[in-house]
C-alpha cells in the first residue's frame, strides 16, 4: 500500500470536534487507498499552559524535565484521535514518540531526528491497521528520555516520518489555505501558489511566511519528500494548497514566485573598525557564539585603513548584540567608534528560481522602488532571492510596487 | 541509604504552590537522611478531564488508547516535581511508568503490577540523584502499550516501590490527617488512631473508610510495608497521621478498633429457593460472574425443603443483580417465587484485631443496638469484624452509640 502523512497542527485538533473533522479527512485517504501515518500536535493552547507551568516552577528549568512535561499534550490528540478513528470504524493505534521509537540526539528542547525505525509501525500495517497516529513534536534520546524538537517540531516528525515510510506525499494540515505569492493582509492581489519550489520555500519561510517551520522544509529537500501545505478549514478537494516540491516538478518556473516582507528585522552599524584580515571573523564569531541570527552583512569601502561594517539581526535580539559587542571592544578583540542601530527598518525579499537563468531581476527590483521614491539603505543576493532593507514606514508600499512590477497577480 | 516512599494525591498537588509544599515535606525528608521515591498523581481535575473527552469522542473505547490519553496527566505532575525540587538544590528527575520500567499485566484501566526493577532507580541514587519523581498509576505492558492500575492506584504504585525498594515506610499524603474510629460528620467523639492493623484497615477500607484503596492496603499487608496516612495540608509533625503496620507493631491491641458504615449496601432477598445442594453456587456464581460485589450472605432455615437467601449488594448494583438472577430463573438454573429488594438499609460494622482473642463483642454491639431500639436486619461476621444491616434511618444512631459502648473516645 503507498503511505501518505498527514499532520494536524494545534488550531486543527483544538476540540474533540474539530478532531472528528480531522479523522473524516483521514478517512476519506484511508478510502482512497492509502496507509496514513497522523501527526499530531497538542490540542491549542495545551503546549502554552504546560510551558507556563515549567516557566513558573523553575526559570532556569532542566530541559529534561521540560520536554517530558510539554510532550504529553500531544500524547493526549493522538490517543483521541485513534480512538475517534476507531469509532468510524477504521482499524488505528497511537504511538508516542518512545514507542516508535523516534530516536533524536539529547538537545533536549531542539533535539534533532536521527532515525525512525519503520519496523514497528510496518508490522501493524501488515496486520491491517491502516492508520498509525503519532504524537508530533516528541522523540527519545540514547538515555531513553524524552525529547522534543522545539517549536514547530510537529511539522519536522511529519516530514521525518515521510521520509521513513518513503511516502507518497506529506500533507500539512494547518489554518491557511497554502503559501501565497505575498502576505495577502498587504495586498489583496495576494496569490496562492499552485507548486512552489523547496529551495523557494526555504526562502520564504525564513522570510516571515510562517507556514511551515524552515527545518521541515531542509529535511523534505533533502528527502525529497514532497510536502503539501492546506487548509483543515476547507472543503475537501484533492488538488487544495499548495505543494512543495523539486524544481523538476515545476513544469513553468516564474522569474518571481514571491515577495515576502519581515518587520522584525534591525539594521545594525558599527562605525570605523578597522580594515583588515580578520575582522569580519573578530566581529561576527562573537555574535554567532551568543545566538545571534545575523542575516545580512555589508562592508562598506575603506578609507584610511578604516570601514563601516553594517549587519542585519532580529529586532529582539538587538541589546544581546549590543552587549556582545561592547563586550568584545571592552577585551580589546575590536575598534569602533560607535554602534548605531537603527529598528525602524523592514526587509523586503523578492524570492524566484527562475532568477538563475534570468538576468535583470535585481535592476527591476531597485528601479521600482525608486519609481516610488523609497530608499534603499542595504542590499543582499543570493542565487534565488534579492533583498533590500527599507524604512519601515515604506514596507507595505514596497511589497505592493513589487508585487505588480513582477506580475504576481497573474500566479498560481 | 534508607529509603522512603512519598505518595501525594491529586489535592495535594493541584497547583503549583501546593506542589512546592508537597516538595518542601518532601526535602526535610530528605535532609532526614533519606532516598526518597515520590509518586505522584495527576493534578485534581486533570485526570476527569481527560476521562471526559474519552468519553465523549468514544463510549465504547479502547482501553490501550484510554490507558494512553489519562496517564498523561501524572507525567506533567512528576516532571513539575522534580523542577521544583531542582529549584530547591536538591538532585531530582522524574520517571515515567515505562521508563522505570514498571510492568504489568496487559489488562488495560486495571492492570496489576508484575515487577519493578529497581536498577535503573538506584543506579540513579548512587550518582548522587536523591529523589526519583513517579508518576503514579501507569505503568508498561508485555506488549510496550501504556497502561494504567485503575482508580486510587497511585497508592499501589506506591506501596508496591516501597515493596521494590524495601523502604522504611510508605507515606500516603492526602486530604485527611489519618484513620478515626468512626467517620468524624457522624460523631465528634470520632478520634484519630494512631496506628492501625492491616487486617483491621482493610475491614475499615471496604467498609467505606475511603483513605486509602483497599487493594493498596492488601499489597502492604503481604509485602509486609509500614503505611502512613497524613494530611498534606497540615504543619509538619513527624509522628502526624495514622500508621498502618503489622499487627505486632501494636503493643496494646484494643478489641475494636473502629466503628464504619456505609449506606451503599442494598440488602436483596430470594424466596423460597430449594434448600438443595448447590443451591448457593447456582445463585452466587453468576453474580460473580456479572462483577456483583455480594457482601453478606444469609440462607434462614429451612422449611418444606425451601429457603429464603438473602444478600447484600452495593445499591448501584442492584438492577443488574436483579437481571442476572431472572435471567437464571428464565433459564431454568434457579427458582425463586419472589425477589425482594430493599435499598433503605445501611450497613454498621465493628472492626478490631482484638476480636480475636475476646468473646462477648458480638453480644455487646447487639444489646447495644437493642437498648437503642434499633432491629438487625442481617448479622455476618468475619474473625475481626461483625456487620449488621439496619434501617437506613438508624445509621448515625447506630454508630454513635457503638462508639461509646466500646469507648472509642478513649482510643488513638
Amino acid at each position: 500500500m503507498p503511505v501518505l502523512v498527514m499532520k494536524f497542527g494545534g488550531t486543527s485538533v483544538a476540540t474533540l470536534d474539530r478532531i472528528r473533522r480531522a479523522a473524516k479527512r483521514v478517512g476519506r485517504e484511508v478510502a482512497n487507498g492509502y496507509d496514513v501515518i497522523v501527526i499530531v500536535s497538542a490540542m491549542s493552547g495545551e503546549t502554552n499552559k504546560l510551558v507556563g507551568f515549567v516557566n513558573e516552577t523553575s526559570p532556569m528549568y532542566d530541559a529534561r524535565e521540560y520536554d517530558a512535561i510539554v510532550s504529553s499534550g500531544e500524547n493526549v490528540t493522538a490517543g483521541l484521535m485513534a480512538l475517534t478513528l476507531q469509532e468510524m470504524d477504521i482499524p488505528a493505534r497511537s504511538w508516542q514518540g518512545w514507542q516508535v521509537p523516534l530516536k533524536t540526539t539529547s538537545a533536549h528542547g531542539a533535539a534533532r531526528i536521527k532515525e525512525i525505525p519503520p519496523e514497528n509501525i510496518n508490522f501493524k500495517f501488515a496486520e491491517g491497521m491502516k492508520v498509525a497516529v503519532v504524537a508530533g513534536f516528541q522523540g527519545i534520546s540514547p538515555e531513553g528520555r524524552i525529547t522534543t524538537l522545539g517549536r514547530g517540531g510537529s511539522d519536522t516528525t511529519a516530514v521525518a516520518f515521510a521520509a521513513a515510510f518513503d511516502a507518497e506525499r506529506c500533507d500539512i494540515y494547518t489554518d491557511v489555505d497554502g503559501v501565497y505569492t505575498t502576505d495577502p493582509r498587504i495586498t489583496d492581489k495576494a496569490q496562492k501558489l499552485e507548486k512552489v519550489a523547496f529551495e523557494e520555500m526555504l526562502e520564504l519561510a525564513s522570510l516571515g511566511a510562517k507556514v511551515l517551520q524552515t527545518r521541515s522544509v531542509e529535511l523534505a529537500m533533502r528527502y525529497k519528500v514532497r510536502l503539501r501545505v492546506l487548509s483543515s478549514f476547507e472543503e475537501y478537494d484533492p488538488n487544495a494548497g499548495t505543494l512543495i516540491c523539486a524544481e523538476e516538478e515545476i513544469v513553468e518556473s516564474r522569474v518571481v514566485s514571491g515577495v515576502a516582507a519581515s518587520r522584525e528585522e534591525a539594521k545594525m552599524t558599527l562605525v570605523s573598525v578597522a580594515d583588515r584580515p580578520g575582522i569580519a571573523a573578530a566581529i561576527f564569531g562573537p555574535l554567532a557564539e551568543a545566538g545571534i541570527n545575523v542575516d545580512m552583512i555589508v562592508q562598506n569601502i575603506s578609507e584610511d585603513g578604516e570601514t563601516d561594517m553594517t549587519f542585519s539581526c532580529p529586532t529582539d535580539q538587538v541589546k544581546r548584540a549590543e552587549k556582545v559587542l561592547s563586550d568584545a571592544k571592552s577585551a580589546g578583540d575590536i575598534a569602533y567608534t560607535d554602534l548605531i542601530a537603527d529598528t525602524d527598518v523592514a526587509k523586503v525579499s523578492v524570492v524566484g528560481i527562475g532568477m538563475r537563468s534570468q538576468s535583470g531581476v535585481a535592476a527591476k527590483m531597485f528601479k521600482t522602488l525608486s519609481d516610488e521614491g523609497i530608499n534603499i539603505k542595504v542590499i543582499a543576493t543570493s542565487e534565488i532571492k534579492i533583498s533590500v532593507l527599507v524604512d519601515r514606514k515604506y514596507m507595505e508600499l514596497a511589497v505592493q510596487a513589487l508585487h505588480d512590477a513582477f506580475e504576481l497577480e497573474k500566479a498560481a
